[in-house]
């Protein structure tokens, strides 16, 4: 099984840690490459970052899609790309809300997610609405760093678990999602902090599950619908 | 007051008739000024479509912000770059959705929405969710022809006349939005039609209600949000 | 144009300040009148007050018809007697809190309301219900003072700038509607207020959004549904 | 027990009617009386009647609240007045719409409403959401006969029989309720047709529900919320 | 009138207080008997408690269907076996939750529960979006007492009141549900407590509502839907 | 790892069919073991099954809990004893709706349900509505065959792709989920019915999507909640 991971940015500096954290969740046999965008911005941390990052992303889909890889994940909690991907390739594309929000749902009532800045939030809680999930949202807290300041992987930690923490302790949270790709290779650190709080709810990682949740739909045969994602009429593109 | 009219897509041959819309519905006072795209599509009909547009789009409302303009249209029923919009300049900013349905709301119980394509059905229901107006939905229909189809006049207004009537003698529309703001300069006869055939309910017009809609904002005094559309962090980007 | 203004109380000594207002807020070329009631209350705050302004009110709404008006405003947040309004005339009619909260609902997510006493808030939940726009209403809260009490301006702005900012500082509010059709003319001093400390949401006016509205419905030559808005039937009728 | 029937009409006609159906459900020792009122419509088929009918209704309520009455039921679907009711009574009060639907709930899925003309649904529809009671509302059909028209009895419970069985067999409808309290004494024979169609669903009786649901709030010991209706401000009022 | 009250738990010690309060609350003319369950649990506080008491209930109300009883309550705030209950006996079924919930919101706006233990919150929260009820409940809160430790009757009352009174004042409640049938005998209690305090809200008994609601149920002649209740199909089943 | 398979019913015949099911879509190195029920019914078909299934899938997963199995399936697409297994097991416990219908969520936008019998209807849209999931609910339509019917493959294949085909054409759905874990090994045979029709849209396995949702929540290390579901009291049960 062959997965293309789109990074929506055209930062490469972190395409290394990329690399290693998704063929660390992959399966054997799943083969994983990771490109970044040849225009758009560093980071996607507002509405604006996401409308300059979409001729970017759908570049690389369409590549993807010619290169007949078996998944797509586009590494970006806020999905951007994700339905104008679907539209274009036959294979399964996700972001990194959809997995992880899902797959929490299946094991605590209400999901709280902790993002990086305050910036996103409204995105989010758009994301939740236009999704219909927004009877299982209980709270989006932010640990208040920007995507590339993410790199201080200590400071991160505390901070995840701190918001955590308080997310669950106030009822606003029976499971976590870590609202952002570029926290990488942190969740255990973090459900382990919480356990020693005594707090035992699940922590989901929006990488891991992204490739997971790849695998298991490429292994069920399963495409957009095309009622949903049609094809895109014949016209007149410039890029 | 100063309005820029920014039509999300790289077409130019139909500039005039917008502007001549636009022109007809704003007020004595009113500039109009009208842009297509650099970059984009020659129409949009697809989240593909929307996902090109979007640095065009935000080019033109930088542009438009250091103009000091007042308000920003985006002529698109999908509201394409409205959000991304609203977070880089202090006036306001709409496209075709949100001013019509809204204005269809406070005449009827339920909207329903005619549109173009099947292709766009998905999007414009995603949209009403995120915007958390579903309940107020009725039905999207569709007239079948595409965007730069539109200009067959007659065959236009027949078909958004059968629609809507057969959404609302289903019991589906109390108010009629037309979904589409290529459909320029058929809001009337397609009342009358409706009036012809005992069906008295509003028709709202994409195009007129966002000019209005403008005008009124900036006669309040109102601009975006700066905790829903916080401003953009500073970054690299390259377009 | 024409605008018929009621005011849906039998108070008339507040209806000089309503008139200003009206005025200052109407275009050039929209022609405005005000009038109160023979019976009603001398506010309204509560449902009880709504029942017994309802007979009044329409009869100036009856009134404004065979005057021939363009527009109806009934000068109160909680929207009583709009829908029996829209019943018998066909010309748009509003209230305070339809085109107030419409309007706010195009500039940020949340929506605030700030009003006058705990007694009315049931009341406004009800409303928001009733509109299908609940996912969007942040939180009402109340300056508690009496609607014949928001003379005092300098107190009124004291008191709407403290709960305003509350509101969005503990993330309930993204724009924020005056939620009185009573607090006149303080709109821009409490943005004003707002902008002193930091907070960049809009503010919106109920009595000034509502002339705005009535003028944008007029041009695009809107009146009610008469699938929603269906006329009374004939019968006996004792007033 | 001492329960006040509010007739919300002018109407006398149907006065001993409507005594006798609401002595019929009543329990032993419960007393009911019935009044008109002075001023109002002959019957409620509109906003514009509802309107019309507050302050007749509100002078009746003031009156049971002097005379002591232990539970109030205004005896119309669309609920007029019933909530002003409650800011003035410290005693149950209930229309026809919130005792039928609420008890409907408990016997099956959907609920299906079968009302008189057109007019009335979107009142329905309305009243629906403002009790946060739309997911479970199935349809809301009509019988086209006008309230005072209801007393050809066998050809109301035809088009009863006929409405409740077309929901009921496209999956609208678990549970009937009248939807209109002029419907009397009719309840049984619709029952009893559906099952000959081998249709078995509660088909719940609006007036038959509002007495029984009042006498068990009153056994309960259960008056309005004084933070929901709380009490009317001191104020001038003129009638 | 003969109804039924199945305890769905093998604790027997609490039989006698349990009749003694359904007695109290029954109608005159009303027959009440109490049977509790050969297999099952003490008590219910979880999920796991309410599978191991499906066979014992199911067999109670088999009986019951023999017995030809008109009502049955499943003395339980969970509702746990009311659906499957209804499935194979003629005669209306509930538990605590439906009629005090329902009762609850004909009195104030939001519901506020107060229940027994943090481990049945999410089963109460999940049941209020099974109902469809979500939009109506304000808070569930804990007196954090096991059920069959509630029988400290005044440490059960102070916690009650203290959780109400903050519900209410925290703008959580408006009515306020007792979340445990096992609760005997307190209501007046908390409700006169809530009065001491100058809090004017209902309190709502779940027994005592049960019983009542059955009662009118069966005057009413009502039983289950039978599209939304299924005669179970006939099969192999062991026990 | 290590996947314990509970059929929730005391039928051993189809126990071969199930196992040669879920050993085809396990991943190598995924172990998995099917047990039937000692008590219980022959299929799951209404409530009234679920509840005399409680205490035989609880024993089952106390089992795998002592056997320290990686992750559970409980065989259902109603989901029963689900939440309860959830309490008493660190590891992960699907039944047959989550992981199918969350997995179609990020195919289409409106799943639609095809499963077997009206019966079991009502139990679906409980449980869509329980889960907050119902604004993404299509329809659910029925095959019309009950579970132990279900081995006629070649009919039951003729009936899911006239349903789902239905289904879509009506605009009902755009993902179409396989209602019942009993349908066996007919997922790609019903894809290739539509596909020879030219509906392109997803069709989603219960049985195989659970296998891939189990295995990757035990890769991505995540267990239940335990603020949702806590760990029940000790207590006296008798089963």
């Amino acid at each position: 099984m062959h997965i293309r991971v789109i990074r929506p940015v055209i930062d490469t500096t972190l395409t290394p840690a990329v690399t290693d954290e998704v063929e660390h969740w992959a399966a054997p046999g799943t083969t994983v490459d990771v490109v970044s965008l040849l225009s758009g911005t560093a980071s996607i941390e507002s509405e604006y970052d996401e409308a300059l990052a979409g001729p970017g992303i759908v570049q690389r889909v369409e590549e993807a899609a010619v290169d007949g890889v078996d998944g797509v994940f586009i590494t970006c909690f806020a999905d951007p790309g994700v339905h104008a991907a679907r539209e274009i390739i036959d294979a399964p594309v996700v972001g990194g809300f959809e997995p992880s929000f899902l797959t929490a749902m299946s094991l605590g009532d209400r999901v709280g997610v902790v993002t990086i800045l305050p910036n996103v939030v409204p995105m989010l809680r758009s994301l939740t609405r236009r999704y219909g999930l927004d009877s299982r949202l209980g709270s989006i807290r932010v640990v208040d760093m920007p995507v590339l300041g993410l790199t201080d992987r200590e400071e991160l930690i505390d901070r995840l678990a701190a918001q955590a923490s308080a997310a669950v302790q106030n009822g606003e949270a029976d499971s976590v999602v870590l609202g952002c790709t570029g926290m990488l290779g942190v969740t255990s650190a973090v459900r382990d902090r919480l356990h020693g709080k005594g707090i035992h709810v699940p922590v989901v990682d929006p990488t891991a599950s992204a490739i997971t949740w790849l695998e298991s739909s490429v292994r069920l045969g399963l495409t957009p619908s095309r009622t949903t994602y049609m094809t895109p009429p014949v016209k007149a593109r410039k890029r």
